[in-house]
């Protein structure tokens, strides 16, 4: 197939690589962002941030339609803050083909709620669009090395996406349960940040604590995937459970959680962290899944409700965990 | 309440601190193989394993009427190789009163077949006993210590338990599904003995592989729990998910799974680690486990089956593996 990937960071250059491994003819488009992205992979030095050197035709952002001309599948790399301003760039040039995305979290619609990426995305470009999400245990780096990965695509047009994809170290699931997939995705972003400042609370010898925090962010991804029309069994699978558990394992949002949690004011280690450009999409993830179970009137999220006012109103780690009520 | 407490390893005299802790007039015993541990409470020096000082009156193991009489919870702390032994010797003197279980694990019935610890204890010792499981995330050291943990009492008599030992650091809920959790916590060794030999074999930076042998263990303890009788909600909830996150997470079972997924022969592994006093629940819990899947028809337990091939058919691990289809 041809397969014009959208984004080259790690996830839209990490699934680039895993297309041409099946076969395809593959190109990789960067964003105005991506220029020293896509110039390192032209001079065929290693990528920046994956750490290995990528063989294939790269596009600079203004390159958009060239790029998107005779795709048969389009694989959306774009983080979730990018993923309007790119797709309602690419629109015009964009056929009528499945749009696999990667990008987690969900946005504000027009009607002013948040809403899932496929469906905001869809309503901006102004038609809806052919989206698949891919959900599930994937950090970029071990993908494009080779380790074994566990993936869910969800949406109508998923199976056409997991034939393309799927093989070798890539071991890809399919459900219908797209609103479920997306809803996990973009929430355990979000607890995985309460899991490192709880970690940072209680020390990482304590382990019946870190598993009952693990446990009540299932019960609470249960039940916000609910409010949105999610089943069941997508977050006790991979997109859920699976995506949680190396999500909640290490990474960006896990520091930011841990700074947190030993006590330091969550105002200043984002700003910190943002002058270095290291905050992460956990952060936002907690006020958008905050405001997404608030505006669906799901009630029983006690942890999401304590991470909220520690990093969004500098409430104190210890006393507010302390009052914290588990779904026992 | 007068609560005595069978057992004076690891969990039953973190069971007896706690009930103490709520103001019970509290009694342990230990058995025959327990002598040591009663000796250093009885000289107030600390309990060799928990490494504190136990202030609690103790009952050597032939006074075992004499610490049954009167009590109206007996807590049962003893492992599941000792429990049809002690409780069979325990009969005579014991009250017709709750029995909340600590022990983990299948036990050959008299029909020849693996069944649930309660209804095998209570066939041996000919009649049937009040047994509520304790199930979910709890590390003896960390009761003992004080660290929050999240348990689920399972049992027609869950309630009378709870409030027992509800409070304080302990978040204790109730289920009446005694066959799912009790089946949850003799997978859950086994279980988390898989997933430290799959990190043994992939390397603790290959997280995605982690997470796609924790998603596929949740599968597999739901189809085993099924055939149990038991329920998804606790597979999902703190008896499941919540336990073998704690599991996995650290501990023996764990150095065992490590070891062979590095390569080294399981029947030599294990034989070392028998001879030093540290092989754990979990290797026989594989075999148990394996058992009782398979008398049940359960079918959709591939990593259960490598894991049965490698720890005891020394069948080669990297090759097992390589085979293993996960349930995408």
């Amino acid at each position: 197939m041809k397969i014009t990937v959208l984004g080259a960071g790690y996830m839209g250059t990490a699934m680039a690589v895993v297309a041409q491994q099946r076969g395809h003819e593959v190109r990789l488009w960067g964003t105005w962002l991506d220029d020293d992205l896509i110039e390192a992979c032209e001079r065929k030095a290693p990528h920046p941030r994956l750490k290995l050197v990528v063989d294939l035709p790269t596009y600079r952002s203004a390159r958009l339609a060239e790029a998107l001309a005779g795709a048969e599948l389009v694989i959306h790399g774009v983080n979730s803050d990018g993923a309007v301003p790119v797709m309602t760039r690419a629109a015009p040039a964009l056929p009528d083909v499945p749009i696999l995305s990667v990008s987690k979290g969900f946005l504000e619609s027009g009607s002013g709620r948040m809403d899932r990426l496929d469906l905001v995305v869809s309503e901006k470009v102004g038609r809806p669009l052919r989206f698949v999400h891919a959900a599930g245990p994937a950090k970029a780096m071990e993908i494009a090395r080779g380790v074994l990965t566990w993936m869910t695509f969800a949406g109508p047009d998923a199976v056409v996406c997991r034939d393309a994809m799927n093989g070798g170290h890539m071991h890809i699931g399919v459900t219908d349960d797209l609103a479920g997939a997306e809803a996990c995705s973009a929430l355990k972003n979000a607890y995985a940040t309460g899991l490192g400042l709880w970690d940072g609370l209680v020390g990482v010898d304590a382990h019946n604590a870190r598993a009952a925090c693990f446990t009540q962010s299932i019960v609470e991804m249960r039940a916000i995937v609910h409010a949105a029309g999610g089943r069941d069994e997508t977050v006790y699978g991979s997109p859920g459970v699976g995506d949680l558990h190396v999500t909640g394992a290490g990474g960006r949002n896990r520091a930011f959680g841990e700074r947190v949690g030993r006590g330091q004011r969550a105002s200043v280690v984002a700003a910190e962290m943002a002058a270095e450009n290291l905050l992460t999409e956990g952060y936002a993830a907690i006020a958008t899944a905050h405001r997404f179970a608030r505006e669906r009137g799901v009630t029983g999220t006690p942890l999401l409700d304590a991470l909220h006012a520690i990093v969004w109103q500098d409430a104190p780690v210890r006393e507010t965990l302390a009052e914290l009520r588990l779904s026992v």
